[in-house]
């Protein structure tokens, strides 16, 4: 088999305006990024604003595992599969993140025969969509530190401040820094931190905005931290909401490119899915609903977090509802979830599927409790057993939801037409009445009460005393009426990374509550978040490499 | 009249396919990048190797001053005009540093009728060639930590770094930090700097590379401090110059725009004009070379430091040299230079301009070192008056160099007619012979003196007890055979800010000396120079906005 760049090389693109003219757009309203990458203009929105929505396929996924699921490349995998027989399907898909590519990852477009290209552009700079947001969390963070530099008029806190650097690279060396060193020219020093882009409460925005002039209001609504007297300081006091919009004139422009079977592909938007809610942008979704008869999108990490968030959260502020959602299973992960150990993943263990089917179970639940119908897909792997594959497809009939192989890694679209029959069929049968977990209106608590007890299948929420002194200052602010976005380890449905299947009677520990004003949710972590990583031992970096002829090297 | 965003708003461009189409460009050889802006691909430059080379005309200024000189204005206003008189030109220009935008500029496209556009997007991410030197250097910089985190097989001393991280951002708070604070998960302490992104070495390289190639050797060369014996290190010990030269795989392409009246303009690269060299890509200019029977090109600052290492330092490595040099000045640059107060520029004063003429003359007589023919032009100003404008006349015909009339700020192309002609007249006829002010075998303090005699007009350089260290460390590293780059006060043919006209009998004194390895030149720092700007009290991003509709404000 190939790595995914050599497949992503030998394959041959269209050129962007093709793929464009395919999903209905007019040359007028592409504004192309070389051959095979455009921004989408909001003339084109515009145009389309009254036309039908198609039906909205959300994959997400069993509770990830070391073994990995494949959540990216079914996505890529069933809209292939979906224009292969016949339906008008358009994928909308997060933007990867430029940091982690020199880490361990070396890119992310999905893999395979499932993989959306220019796959080396849209791991690197893309349309620069990062780089807008990096420019404008950082301005952000300059005219702070310039505000109280040139007299302070606000009143604001150094030492409380909540926004933060942010950076497109795993650089754990600027984790925690101290900015305004070298006396008096230099403005007064302070701790700081910086974060990597895609954690960046600027992410959120561009994810959740309606259009540029919500993106400027959410702007002017962030809450930076505190003034001395303990009063939030929003951005419109500082007052550079505008140039901040400013810098993201492009960015909010939704980014079109295609699947290696030339099927549109919009990726646009790339929040972190802890402390941010892990979906493409509100704006490309909902642009795809009007352009293609199936969207196939999805929610970062497993049902619990990702898909939780994706219905409380962006369908919240969408305004839309999946008609299907799609889990995404691995053999490999059940069996890890059995009890397997990730060395042992290769030989075939029965028993650890039956064992390890309550995590799928526990998660196809959560996802009825949103009354959309289900489909289990299974991402196939070459180790994977017939005997494990009937075993899953049992437990699968026995507990009465629809169950298909997933082998578009391997065949591209080929490997999915069953799966892609099968969620057609669903997504046209259903029109499901939207349901959240909780109302926006509980209080902070009964928020996150309601998701450890309907979704983790835990008992409560522990809040430390840090955390229910923010939740009192929330309150105080009049800033707790937001939906609440829980950061969690994506590990286990409790707040325990060790503890997989479907654990119950546990309780999860709140430890921070801070506002994201202007992404217009309220962040809950639970344990330690990492919003910057490090670069591991032997970097990704050092076997990447361009040729003179430009050949790329390293990236998979 | 209209400000420069409301009169670029009003042009209306064309798409930039018939820009490229203008200056023979084939539709496959560029990438677009929206509607008005392409990069230009290497399959370009392959094609046209082998054509013969147009006339290259330098653009330079003499001392600036806080009354303006519009040396950018220039430029553009020429190769206007020399399009008007029917002559195929080009111009080639620094991209603008995003930074700056949002403090005191709000903007660096030319100015009035005399504009390259789109000058909302050059001035804001526009190809994010930028934000792939800023990716680039902070790769490095997370590299190095973590080489050192991870073991520090190399033994770098953390205390002898010379790679600072860097920002497109004026951030006084950035320019001294400590990093790596937080425990051993996040490596070791140690004091940093950012320095604006135009600063960075990889800037610097990007400018003077060849091509992919030779940009990726530049960055392996680059020397980042010392290991614990006191020995250089390289970036090829770390073994990233790969993944860096892929980040840049855009950058190094040329970017193709336009002016206000449609004539082709490369804008690419822009390296600071004191720690760097201060002038376009070599890549830029030997394209635009190909393309155009005219090139006009700019070099930073005035001729005392821009054109000396456009000279010593572009040509040097470019194996170009220009036909014909334009110095700028202006008649309240020159009264100033005469002694008058900034406050008093709107007042007659002939006096002050004979006064100040010493300024021009020594401009001229530095570019007439170097064998070229010089042009004299007037950039004209509302509060110039005709007896000023005559004194200068009579001035230039005296010393015998001719002057001609720039009024395309007003007037566009036509305000540059004469001027143009006059221009076309001088390239036509010359066929100089390179020289340089001194050999690169020369040690680097005799490179330096002979700076400070030939162009400076002073006597000789002081250095400081640092700087001879530094020096005595270049050689014994065989590091000390490059050109050297002055980074020097733009105020004063001397190093002290506040000595205008033309000074004589002055020692410069150098305090800091660095080799710029990868991009070739050793950097020799005379006084403070700042790499990191700050915002002022009242920073253009206050008045900066952008509307629902698109409509942008605040950028002039």
């Amino acid at each position: 088999m190939l790595s995914d760049i050599e497949i992503a090389q030998q394959n041959r693109m269209e050129k962007i305006q093709v793929i464009a003219d395919k999903c209905g757009l007019q040359p007028e309203e592409i504004e192309q990024y070389g051959h095979y990458k455009a921004k989408i203009s909001f003339d084109a929105i515009r145009r389309l604003e009254n036309e039908k929505d198609g039906k909205l396929v959300l994959v997400t996924a069993i509770t990830p595992t070391p073994a990995g699921e494949g959540k990216s490349t079914t996505s890529i995998g069933l809209v292939q599969a979906l224009n292969k027989i016949g339906k008008n399907a358009i994928a909308t898909l997060r933007e990867p993140s430029l940091g982690p590519v020199f880490g361990i990852k070396g890119g992310a477009a999905g893999g395979g025969y499932a993989q959306v290209v220019p796959m080396d552009d849209i791991n690197l700079h893309f349309t620069g969509d990062m780089h807008a947001i990096t420019s404008a969390n950082n301005l952000l963070s300059a005219m702070i530190d310039n505000h109280v530099h040139q007299g302070n008029e606000l009143g604001i806190d150094i030492r409380q401040l909540s926004w933060t650097r942010v950076l497109d690279m795993n650089d754990r060396a600027l984790r925690n820094v101290t900015v305004g060193l070298g006396g008096k020219v230099c403005g007064f020093p302070r701790e700081d931190h910086f974060m990597i882009t895609v954690a960046s409460e600027i992410m959120a925005i561009l994810c959740l905005a309606k259009d540029l002039e919500d993106l400027k209001a959410r702007f002017g609504r962030i809450v930076i931290g505190c003034n001395m007297q303990g009063e939030p300081v929003y951005v419109h006091q500082l007052g550079c909401e505008g140039a901040m919009a400013l810098l993201m004139k492009d960015a909010i422009k939704p980014n079109l490119v295609q699947t290696l079977e030339h099927t549109p592909a919009i990726v646009h938007g790339g929040p972190f899915a802890n402390i941010a809610h892990g979906c493409n942008s509100i704006v490309a979704t909902k642009l795809a609903l009007k352009l293609g008869d199936f969207v196939v999108t999805e929610a970062g990490f497993g049902a619990d977090l990702g898909a939780e968030k994706f219905m409380d959260i962006k369908c919240h502020y969408a305004g839309i509802y999946p008609n299907a959602v799609v889990i995404v299973a691995t053999l490999r992960a059940l069996k890890m979830h059995g009890g397997v150990a990730k060395a042992d993943l290769n030989s075939e263990n029965v028993a650890a599927v039956t064992a390890g089917f309550v995590n799928l179970k526990k998660q196809i639940e959560n996802m009825r409790f949103f009354g959309v119908p289900v489909l289990v897909a299974i991402n196939k792997f070459a180790t994977d057993t017939d005997a494990e594959i009937g075993e899953l497809k049992r437990l699968c009939d026995e507990y009465g939801v629809p169950v298909e192989l997933n082998e578009c890694w391997e065949k591209g679209g080929d490997g999915g037409i069953d799966m892609a029959k099968k969620v057609a069929e669903l997504a046209e049968s259903s029109n499901p009445t939207p349901k959240t977990v909780y109302d926006v209106n509980d209080s902070i608590e009964e928020k996150i009460d309601k998701i450890v007890q309907t979704i983790y299948g835990g008992v409560k929420a522990d809040f430390t005393a840090n955390a229910k002194k923010q939740i009192k200052q929330l309150a105080d602010w009049g800033l707790d009426k937001l939906p609440v976005c829980m950061a969690k380890t994506q590990y286990s449905l409790s707040d325990n990374p060790a503890l997989l299947g479907a654990p119950s009677g546990f309780n999860i520990t709140v430890s921070d509550i801070r506002v994201a004003n202007g992404a217009g949710f309220i962040v809950c972590r639970t344990g330690d978040v990492m919003v910057m990583p490090g670069l591991p031992k032997k970097p990704a970096a050092l076997n990447m490499d361009i040729e003179a002829d430009g050949t790329i090297k390293g990236l998979f």
